[in-house]
């Protein structure tokens, strides 16, 4: 078999904590390349998250654009569910135009498997999206719930599954290791 | 309960991609805010990954030092196996000096699970490495098949499970995602 290399669409799902880190460590190690990268955050909205000060802090080639509204209908959602609709296609559409761009290396869709579990995104509008891929550009989707077609598309698809958390010990999230 | 934050013990095992670049994930974000993170390679020797160039170029707060001969008993594997021992042990020691110094915030043990695991290290000297953490340091192991006792030792533990992977289809590892 003739062995190739090519952009890869990357799925990283699962109940663990481990995957917006993991396309955070690609980020970087493909930074070290002088690759650049641009991350969409699909769901958060909390300007405090250390990847935002560290890519306003290094210019690195990694970009970061946050266009959700926060975690959806759960305690301190304070948006009614057309607000986070209209946020999820914003962010699909500009995805769309970076990824027609071909400016980047690496495009990593934050939390756009949360954005479909919730039916902000509709399944038939990222397949389209992901169709749209040019060959060389890497396309990472992550999110826990990533519906069985979207793991059909992927290439490289990694669960990350929670076995221990300290929040059950009592302890509260920390800088630097939950956001 | 009285809720309290206190530096965790943080486990990523498994047998998928994104165990390293969870840790790499969290260093970038922790480096955001400020903080200092080392990460020493027991297993990895190859000095053209992303993240080894990335901290020669950014100076952000992240040390990596690369302190092992490579994957062990291997195709490939041009080392003695007591070579690798003799690494491993060395990783280990500098690895404890670090931690007794204080000066880090975050310190991942890249690979070290497959250090135990190829018997390159014993549990027991891995335990009494963490009893030597303190409180505030966070301490992160990688690295696939990770003992019971470690995992039970841990305050975070991820398993990061293969659902695909692209080797399987004859594409070949890349540069800025696979290193």
């Amino acid at each position: 078999m003739q062995k190739k290399t090519k952009g890869l669409v990357i799925v990283y799902t699962g109940n663990g904590k481990g995957k917006t880190t993991a396309a955070l460590g690609m980020a970087l190690r493909a930074a070290g390349h002088g690759k650049r990268i641009l991350i969409v955050q699909f769901i958060k909205n909390f300007q405090n998250y250390g990847e935002l000060k560290f890519v306003k802090k290094y210019d690195c080639g990694i970009e970061i654009k946050t266009m959700g509204k926060g975690y959806v209908q759960i305690k301190g959602d304070k948006f009614p569910f057309e607000e986070h609709v209209k946020a999820a296609k914003q962010a699909l559409k500009f995805a769309e135009d970076k990824i027609l761009l071909k400016e980047y290396d690496i495009i990593v869709l934050d939390e756009i498997n949360i954005a479909l579990d919730k039916n902000l995104l509709t399944l038939a509008e990222v397949v389209e999206l992901i169709q749209q891929k040019p060959p060389d550009l890497h396309l990472v989707l992550t999110g826990r719930n990533a519906p069985k077609k979207l793991i059909q598309l992927a290439d490289l698809v990694s669960e990350v599954k929670e076995i221990k958390h300290p929040y059950k010990k009592g302890i509260l999230a920390q800088k630097g290791v939950e956001y």
